[in-house]
């Protein structure tokens, strides 16, 4: 079962694919992107990611790709590999152009597909929550489109490996809880549920959006608003959804204990929920 | 004298030049750049790219890279290109490894370089001065280290294209100005020359730079100070800075004419004291 990847239809060996240096993705990212998880050798939410990838596509005014086609040439890949649980990458780029700001005017997007097993958060961080750290938010107007401008996303990742965390969090300069570096954030505030709402600044996460519909199936009310830093910190819980992440409390941050400082029972709950909906084993069935 | 790429030492014809798919740069937009211009097959300002170029990879925690490599690099490849007036672009990637925000432990910077003819401003735009837009800032943070989260750039030069203009200008929410999508910006009101300061949203410019130091020879004040939209548009001048752009005079910003709407006599001098700082014809003598 060997790492592949497919480059504009053709599967090869992952350290074989190349890209030209005058793919608009290399030299001006602009590419958008989407992450796939499959459990039991089935991806879970696919339709809804390539919803997500569409809108990606539109916002930046890339030249229209067929559906039918990217989802084959996914299925394709993903199938060769033959991994139950593999996480599964997919970059369109605008295409390749002699370097100019302006869009070319003919161009064809770059379908790259990557395929290795899907990243596991150790089971050490599921076991006594997540340690974060919170950063200013000093990524680009539109983080509600998924493309690859995300330098700042892996500085601030490598921030919080750097200060002893294991991740970070995003906040405006005014205080305002974004999301992390790549999750989105929910705490559970005087029993209520809170998430930010979708904004310029909020990735709508596939996991958000499955949570949110599982607590809507489950009577547990949940409301899409934003929240400052402090009550972040007050918080009985907090936790990060994310299709890498699925559900992930957050025990600490800043090294100020969120709750009593262990996963909470609500993030625990929605976990397993989670798991069923993606038809995959529980999170106690399987030692995550 | 073809069009030549260089991959990490290796010269070959531009459109054979390739980067692994996981090369971070691709994936991340982790990855700096300079691009500098020859007169006369002499590269101008060569050592303050590299000075800067230096800046941008110690601001992201680059592994070391061997000035005087690059330097031979570059100039090898250049030469084999044979251009007299060459854009020649060079790019650092971080390094290729498996997907993943943080920093690689081990990744060897990846070094691209291409050659193709210096764009050139159309002559057009050259006599009747450039037509621009206003568009909100809506880059990241740190616009001030030269890497390739360009995106933004690369939208607000195609909505002014799209608008009928030549290009865009950065406006905060708060009506500062910044920059153009590829070069600094300079203003002449009341008769003081006035360039945005060095923040984290603004590039150091080398040709900016130049310019103030030309101002500085020639008994010009020139002050480092933050101005508004307008301010701008009442100004007597508006001109341009950057390598491609060299010094170029803005005629109209969203319609509305600066000074009498034509280019202006101070950007013009400018203009002929930074070809002749770069050893380059003048702008008369030669058709622009």
């Amino acid at each position: 079962m060997p790492d592949l990847a497919n480059v504009n239809g053709t599967i090869l060996p992952i350290e074989k694919a190349h890209v030209p240096v005058e793919d608009r993705g290399y030299q001006f990212g602009d590419a958008v992107y989407e992450f796939f998880a499959s459990y039991d050798h089935r991806i879970f939410a696919l339709e809804r990611h390539l919803d997500r990838l569409e809108r990606s596509l539109n916002a930046l005014s890339f030249d229209p790709i067929d559906r039918d086609h990217v989802r084959d040439t996914l299925l394709r890949t993903f199938h060769e590999a033959g991994y139950a649980r593999a996480g599964i990458y997919l970059q369109i780029s605008r295409g390749v152009a002699p370097r100019n700001h302006a869009f070319p005017s003919k161009a064809t997007p770059q379908i790259i597909i990557t395929v290795r097993p899907a990243p596991e958060i150790p089971p050490s961080v599921r076991e006594n929550g997540a340690k974060m750290i919170t950063v200013t938010d000093f990524r680009w107007g539109r983080c509600d489109i998924k493309t690859v401008q995300l330098l700042p996303n892996t500085w601030a990742k490598q921030q919080a490996l750097e200060a002893g965390a294991d991740d970070a969090i995003f906040i405006t300069d005014q205080g305002i809880v974004n999301e992390a570096t790549a999750a989105n954030v929910f705490i559970v505030a005087h029993g209520t549920l809170l998430t930010p709402p979708l904004t310029a600044n909020i990735l709508p996460g596939i996991t958000r959006a499955s949570i949110i519909e599982i607590c809507k199936t489950n009577d547990i009310t949940v409301r899409e608003d934003q929240f400052d830093r402090s009550a972040m910190l007050a918080a009985d819980e907090v936790f990060l959804t994310g299709t890498v992440t699925e559900v992930l409390s957050v025990a600490r941050i800043n090294d100020h204990p969120i709750g009593n400082g262990t996963p909470g029972p609500l993030a625990g709950k929605l976990f397993g929920w989670l798991r069923e909906m993606a038809g995959a084993p529980s999170p106690d069935e399987r030692p995550v």
